[in-house]
């Protein structure tokens, strides 16, 4: 439970994130002022900042509301293209933006351990492989791309397996001289995404504007030092 | 150990498989007499019986040996052709031919409980993933593609990783609402198929002729029936 | 989405189990009329079924209930005692009761599965392991000593991992010579089970008494024979 | 292969691990010069060097031998006990002894992950899990606990797992909310421990006197820092 209360706005409400983000934000001070989905958009407050659940399509909106009530915004949408990234950070000029692919606390420690490791057995083999729901959007997942990004090597191999609902499992496999050594991450719901909103929520909040990554979150806990 | 002893003529001996299938078969009753790598050919008797543990490349030079010495012949070489199967199939109306391209048990057993499975969840997702060594040849590999055709879809997708020594892990996943069940063989060394050409070694050596599975050679063990 | 609308009393219904089953029900014709747990017991019509998700503690208040309004019965509670299960005998032989520790299908097919693969590989190792949340009360779960069951052997290892919130996980290993052979099952979330239950349900509408399984169930359906 | 030659005395020439020591080091410029299994002893030279791959029963021949041929030790037996470890650190005031219950490059990396993680994440749930061959003497293996000392906390919970020939198979758990994070390593043949003595061996030939640990030895190299 945070020790004090908000009021949010929150666009993408009724998808699978967006629900849990409800559940978890309502459970931690959090109250929803401000809701924008298929249905329309319903507005009964001025909100303390803006969350967006929802797909790539709405990002212009979310945009546009940004500016409107001039509070810190969440961005936690997939597959966002180079051009609208662009528009967030313009956008962080003026706000504080805090944008990920991925808000799991264990994602970050995965991301840590990998860049450590890839440094020590630079000559073993790298494999990259990540399962979600039959109908995420985008194949590879952004997070796994944000783990080829350490190695600086675009032909590292992604694997990418669809099942079922899973939320989310990242694993990377080094694979030496008869030895294999794997670190794997599984989100088994999305309230652990949204313990990380919440999280950034109060993060942005101390901020005047920027753009942000997850990482900077974490990390601007003195106790979470690599 | 067997409680026969035999000779035998090996393609390929000084490969992986190779030099594991020399070991698990000195261990059990079988004696070299004649060998084809690299270096050359070297015969110092009539064998009983071939074994081809060497690549596609060789195929015609060990079509060339069965027929002129007319006893059984085991291929475990991987990636066959079509026309290359077509000439085995023709081989098998002289002499008996057993080509797998997987000779363990547990594979056989998995195939068996994919193709129970398939009909009881027709409707959940399916994945298959194999991961081999840095230097295989074919991608993905022969044994995924026989899990494959079981469920009569080339659309079902194979996942492919290749990492250090690794000789060979499958695994089928089956994903449905929040639960996933998966099915994986794993072999850890090469004598593992080497103690099943041993078996279709046996099962050769009572046959005239014929072109078989290394599952017939399973499955004609009386208490081996599912 | 059931073609049937049904009344339905729970116990426990606030617990991890009971907030689920409410949720898949009222998504497929159900609706609550009685509630029992530790806030009270709250009745507004006559139940068509009764469903227990709370603790052994709570049996003989559910038996009571079971009695009074003389309907079919869906016992989910675990780590029952022989007590307990012969009173449920006893209640089956006037109303259908359906009693599991486990009500995912993927749970009766690796049931199956294992079971076929036991005969098949009996001299080949065996390890059983669960994982589960940390609060769970049974240790090793009860779904892992049904699978201890099929082995006929009390000496089989089950290995008990107790890991965040971890909703169940259960893996089968066979070990042979260089090989291991494993069948794995992993729920998300309860609302698999609930989705048994509904099943369950379903099933007991049709029946004058019995005590009976959730394998008699699945079993029930033509389409699953194996 | 190493740019040097040397003579090496082993002990416990035939067992598993000794089997694969004597290929490698064969390989790199070594030769055996000295034999001590259950059949006898062999020498056939002054060794630079011992390695002792046997059961604890030997360590006693094993230290005598040290001290005759005052020249360094390599001790891979597993399953020591604190009176056998005080006689070797008493050696190393003399010789030169490098001891660990394991020689692969993978786990030395597992050990700095876990230790790096456990600090990040201090309220998650831990687990540690060891699969090895059915005939491993001791029970949780060597490597388990020194895993578990990285917590300092002898309550953290290690499940063993013994099927068929496993060579080794080391997981790490860390349980959150909603979320896993596992660090696994698995040792598929003992090669890979016989290319770590070959490090350990290059190491010690460099020394005077001393007790070390394989960490020493891999921290030696600059490259490898974290």
């Amino acid at each position: 439970m945070t020790n004090y209360s908000f009021k949010y706005g929150i666009i993408g409400s009724t998808g699978k994130l967006g629900r849990d983000v409800n559940t978890i934000l309502s459970e931690n001070g959090g109250s929803p002022v401000l809701w924008f989905n298929r249905s329309g958009e319903y507005e009964i407050g001025k909100p303390d900042l803006l969350i967006d659940c929802s797909l790539p399509e709405a990002l212009d909106k979310t945009i546009s509301l940004a500016y409107k009530f001039n509070v810190p915004l969440i961005v936690a949408t997939t597959a966002l293209n180079e051009d609208q990234l662009k528009k967030l950070k313009k956008l962080g000029e003026t706000i504080p933006v805090i944008q990920s692919y991925n808000f799991s606390v264990g994602i970050q420690i995965l991301l840590n351990l990998v860049d450590k490791t890839k440094d020590l057995i630079p000559d073993w083999d790298v494999e990259i492989e990540e399962t979600h729901h039959r109908f995420k959007r985008d194949r590879p997942s952004g997070t796994a791309k944000m783990i080829r990004n350490i190695f600086k090597d675009q032909s590292v191999n992604i694997s990418s397996l669809r099942l079922g609902t899973t939320v989310g499992e990242h694993t990377v496999y080094f694979g030496g001289l008869e030895e294999v050594l794997s670190i794997k991450h599984t989100a088994t719901s999305r309230k652990t995404f949204a313990h990380g909103i919440l999280k950034a929520i109060e993060f942005s909040l101390n901020k005047k504007n920027g753009f942000f990554s997850f990482a900077d979150v974490i990390y601007s806990d003195p106790g979470f030092q690599i």
